[in-house]
């Protein structure tokens, strides 16, 4: 099954009943990650290059887990888990739920093995279709719910962190071929739609899923301001370079500037020197730099700077959602297949607002006013990381279609960069 | 001259001119620098406990450097610099003026000595007198403004600091011997005072000065909420304490969780076990805690863990300016002498919310809309920190009188606790 | 095909020319690395537990790199490499072949593949074949025998360092499974044999091989001593935990307490409490720990702590040579099967000397006199580590047969315990 | 007093009994740390520049409170301790002893005051006439003369280790003036003295005073060897430097390669580049290196690189001490006043082996045949040290005439460079 059937199947949405429909997104997305861990071996699979990054092993049995501790084990009477040991393997962060192997060191676990995991897997999709079979209460449905949208994030993140393994290879493997062609040289060139100030409504509502951290629905105020009609581009950024913009201390945020000269950072994560420019690991391998194509790859830190260079900087969070009012919930996401960032349709208004790269905005990762975490094990998914992280908005080339939300509030610290990530301009009105 | 006696001093504004007024107040605060030295011996002056904190004798210089710097060789004709090595030993962090000693070394500069430094105050002290003697225009006079601004908050600093290094020494040696009695036992109860939402004017505007963070003035959408009448007391404190606080994951921040287990925090800084109870390591030497005045030395994850605890939130800094309006910007600050927090006086309204204890607000520090930095070196005063830190509001009991400020926003990173940091609840309202 | 059959294979003796025997050892060798890895999936095998270990995968390519780098490119014309980028990979330290991939990353070669490595094994493999249809000139014939002993070396270290990795995972898996019985009760008691002080010669001389580190051969003047009939065995060690041994800091260097406090060991690696006592992580899984076994997995910095509370010393590494002097070169090491170490068996004169545990000697690792290390790049083998080790004697359970030698000097940090390390104790006569 | 009487003072001998020597020795040795510090102010003698170095103040008061502890406290009857809390303070690292301020906050010890240690000397000293007023036990005698001894380690340390202190200082700061004038270019042609080799007697043996570590006496096998005329000069080491010597890894021990690397060192500590070539950090301020005078500020690892690079070895102690018999035991230490290496004399034999610098030998630190650490407390002085360490001979230019022997063994760790330590080559004969 390709990556563009994949895509097709996991939005496919002609099932009658909302419990049908959910029990057909259980199963596809469950079939979604398995399809995702195909192209690698098991060796591939129980790698953690990094402590940020987490083995693909451990992210098939981290959602399997979640489904058998939060859902199975409260709702199907008479369930057996499948192996007791599995929780404190594969438990990431619940406090409640009780203690973990460490973090830094799920890399280690090269037991289970993935025959084992696999196993495991099957019995929970089991255990889940037999949970079916009974009436449900809505608590229970919403668990499930939650359980699609926790192993959609963790999709991502197993092709995030699969490419910082790869990249740390010498041999530089791809995950899949690439079958494109040269990069496409042509871009829109960069225009700005300007929106009026006032009082709007943020934050989700209504009857879809959301995170608890997307709400409650509140008011903003907003000041008038315009937005870029695309994100900066490799091209763009290669010019931050070349202007010296590692190396100018004016542009920066100290807690930046310190990490990039201690680190050593002068371009986006992966960049490398390479014929006639830069080339970039990515997962079709290591790539000459699309200079048409979105820049991704950059931190906070980088993202901030490159606005302050341009003139500009980052919109809010708020801006950004308003912006988006009107516009469809999708873009360039997992299921076109591209694996990495396009370039710019051509044409008017705003593009790529949804897939490609996440958009740093300048809003610090709070909570919404009224904002009270979901009780029980659960209630540890977002609220506890409202600190020192920035809000990204509008889903990447890896987010799975149908993730993507317009009040979706994605965080990262503003030293990360191995996600897909990058930027798009915006002024004061 | 008494604490008391410069308290006065320092906020005497008879002079008549703007511009003799100005004078009058660098006077006094060039003067409040070298009081505040003199309980300390050079060594004591000369030695750097933390990173975070700096040696006074780094103080005394270092504000002095701030007047050459930007003051003296721009505006005084002919002036000639004390020691031109010196601009390396005491420029801070402004990348534009060039490189510096490192922060973490500013505690082995035994020479220049102390007496040297003494003379380079004195050599500056007359040059800024000299420089009265001429014409200067406004971009002079503010920026005299802003190195008595600028020194003020080094005053603090110097407190807090050689606080730091006294606490980290085995003989626990006092600033100032307490000449006051027991610990005063009553405390007003708590209260809360309701407010209603709208949209307010927040930020500064009009003739006195402020920092350039605390503009541009712009109107926020507040909500209704309410405000604690006092700061939290050391006595609830330690019900968090004997509660289990420390030890209950679900009240933390996930950062903060790790961050306390790492460190072994169990109680605010400088606590430590005595008879009948607390001790903590104060200005005037180790002390019984006080049941009824503010804790105080407790990080934003402390604060933030707290008020989960309590059932509260803490305010945003929009909240805090609000609720102050119409207060006098006074109260127990370095001019009243105590040199740390006092229970609030009984009475009906909101005390101490300004000195005692700087409150944590649960607002990032973030630029206001329309936020610039003022052009030159000075602009890396404030704008490069917006990172990862939070604003906290008040003043405290070492702030030097009149520094206080309703729009006044003081930014710490969320682990540190060595200023004189507290907290005030809030709620919805 | 069984340890135990490896073992006979490994050490038999009756073909006829040195050049066929040469050419056996080497098949039996190469042969007995994919046996050792062969209980071990892929993933196993390409984890890397701590820095100081390495991955089976990494072992079994490393010691064909070295066939390929040191031999084959130099003897065999034509000999095209299996692929040019495995020299980055899998050169170890030899930095006059070029750089490397670092040490701490070597668990992140998830390519080449487990299976790219057996291939490169069999390309290797055949080439060696080949090669044996040329004259060889003795040189050849001498890095041939390097290269054996080398892959014994890692065969040594693959078995440890997979203990190590093993151990560090919740599900504690065994390398193999305990076919063995219940601890065996019955030990020798402790007996001193004493030997006469005089001139003796020490190191390697003669015909059959040895690294450079053992030679020149020279005189030692050693002081009349007496040595230990057997090793410190569990059940001691045990006292000496219970009598307080690791916090009694008048017992241990500087350094070893330090270390000890920093690290918080309060017993050997592995050790963990367990029902009646304590238990051990081994290669057969955790397992009760054996009174009458000698203990293992200790440092330097206890095994010499231990010997000081026992009243006794660590033997020089001279002593140790001397005393081995018409021992036969035999013991309990990988051949004999057991995976671990064993009670020493009831006897007169000295037991253990050769296999079960690599026994620390109180010898810093420094050069004979007139040491010279062997040209290129083979001369990085083992004089650039003299420096801030200790030597250790005798061979261990894990060490291959025939690789054991009265003149072997072995060598870790005495902080390392990894290894199968042990303890004799010695004292003057 | 200057220094040079200082070292008369210290050196003179025609008191009449062994008690009185003593007596007056002690006097001499304590007067000369107080002449030591004099050059120095306060804030200097209070900060600690690194964590191996430890400040004036500390020295001063520990070196004191040994007398207190080991002598006073035992064998003064009624003895009152100035202050009870200065144990804790200036314990150095005696276990038994009790609980210490941790050795890198050394520096924080801005009380006591530089006045109360400087009145804890007065009392201290007070204390020990009264004590000579008694009939007082060998015991007691030999203690004092440990307490001298230790004394003069500790004023060598005070010199090492603010010349550390002013070396961090952007002024650069001289612990004196330099009165002498230009580098004197000539030095003696490097040349060799052949030694026989045989069985000779090491160690200390006799009346006077020696350290615990340098016995018991015993024979050693030496080798033939030849050793040179004079130290490795600056000269040479810029060679060294030229051809690449800290760029070619065949010259290194690896654990040396790896700590240049890491750390960048290019050259001796304390060199930087300057005008037509090197100058060097010293106590006469910043100074242009002397090609002729000994290099100085050498780690071991440096001085074995160098060795392998001129195509030679260093000396081990015992060939040091063999060589040096028959030598008066005397040289261009403290009393000399240079306060750094000078150029060897012409002349024929063996010149520089006392004073100018320590001379690292190839010998691990370790106890020899039969050592016995003292009972006691004192019994931590040495023998706890005895691993990873290296044995230099000879003293420095920073040694306390009377204060350097034949047997004496200074140790460092191989990467240490603050102290005055350079190399003379040796070979075999
Ligand atoms: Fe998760
Ligand atoms: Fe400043
Ligand atoms: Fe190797
Ligand atoms: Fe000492």
């Amino acid at each position: 099954m390709s990556l563009t059937q994949l895509a097709v199947a996991a939005t496919d949405q002609d099932t009658p009943s909302p419990r049908d429909r959910l029990r057909g997104r259980l199963e596809q997305t469950r079939a979604l990650s398995a399809d995702l861990a195909r192209p690698l071996s098991d060796e591939d699979q129980v790698v953690q290059a990094m402590d940020d990054a987490s083995p693909t092993k451990w992210h098939l049995a981290h959602t399997t887990w979640f489904f058998e501790a939060f859902v199975l084990s409260q709702f199907l009477p008479g369930y057996v888990r499948f192996d007791e040991r599995f929780e404190y393997c594969f438990n990431s962060y619940y406090e409640s739920v009780g203690p973990r192997h460490p973090r830094p060191f799920r890399g280690l676990l090269t037991r289970p093995s993935g025959d084992d995991v696999r196993a495991y897997r099957a019995h929970v999709d089991g255990a889940l279709e037999t949970l079916f079979a009974h009436d449900l209460p809505d608590e229970a449905l919403n668990l499930i719910e939650l359980g699609i949208n926790h192993e959609q994030q963790h999709q991502e993140l197993l092709l995030t962190d699969i490419l910082s393994l790869f990249a740390s290879q010498p041999l530089k493997p791809a995950y899949r071929e690439d079958a494109t062609g040269a990069p496409a040289g042509a871009v829109a060139p960069l225009a700005f739609t300007a929106f009026e100030g006032g009082i709007f409504e943020v934050g989700h509502a209504g009857a879809g899923f959301s995170y608890d951290n997307e709400g409650p629905r509140h008011e903003q105020l907003i000041r008038p301001f315009k937005l870029a009609n695309r994100c900066v581009t490799n091209a763009e950024w290669i010019a931050f370079i070349e202007d010296g913009g590692y190396e100018t201390a004016s542009l920066w945020l100290a807690d930046g500037w310190s990490l990039i000269n201690a680190e050593g950072w002068r371009a986006p994560l992966y960049f490398e020197p390479a014929e006639g420019g830069y080339g970039q690991m990515s997962l079709r391998g290591f790539r000459p730099v699309d200079p048409a194509a979105p820049v991704t790859h950059v931190s906070y830190f980088e993202a901030d700077a490159f606005a302050r260079w341009a003139g500009y900087r980052l919109p809010s969070e708020f801006e950004w959602e308003r912006a988006s009012t009107g516009l469809a919930e999708r873009g360039k996401t997992l299921g076109a297949g591209h694996l990495r960032p396009r370039p710019a349709p051509d044409g008017p208004g705003l593009t790529q607002m949804f897939g490609d790269v996440w958009e740093w905005t300048g809003s610090a990762y709070l909570p919404y006013p009224g904002y009270k975490p979901a009780p029980g094990a659960v209630g540890e998914y977002n609220g506890k990381f409202m600190c020192n992280q920035f809000v990204l908005k509008g889903g990447s080339c890896a987010t799975p279609d149908g993730h993507v939300r317009r009040t979706y509030r994605n965080f990262f610290y503003p030293h990360q960069r191995w996600q897909f990530t990058g930027l798009r301009l915006a002024a004061d009105a």
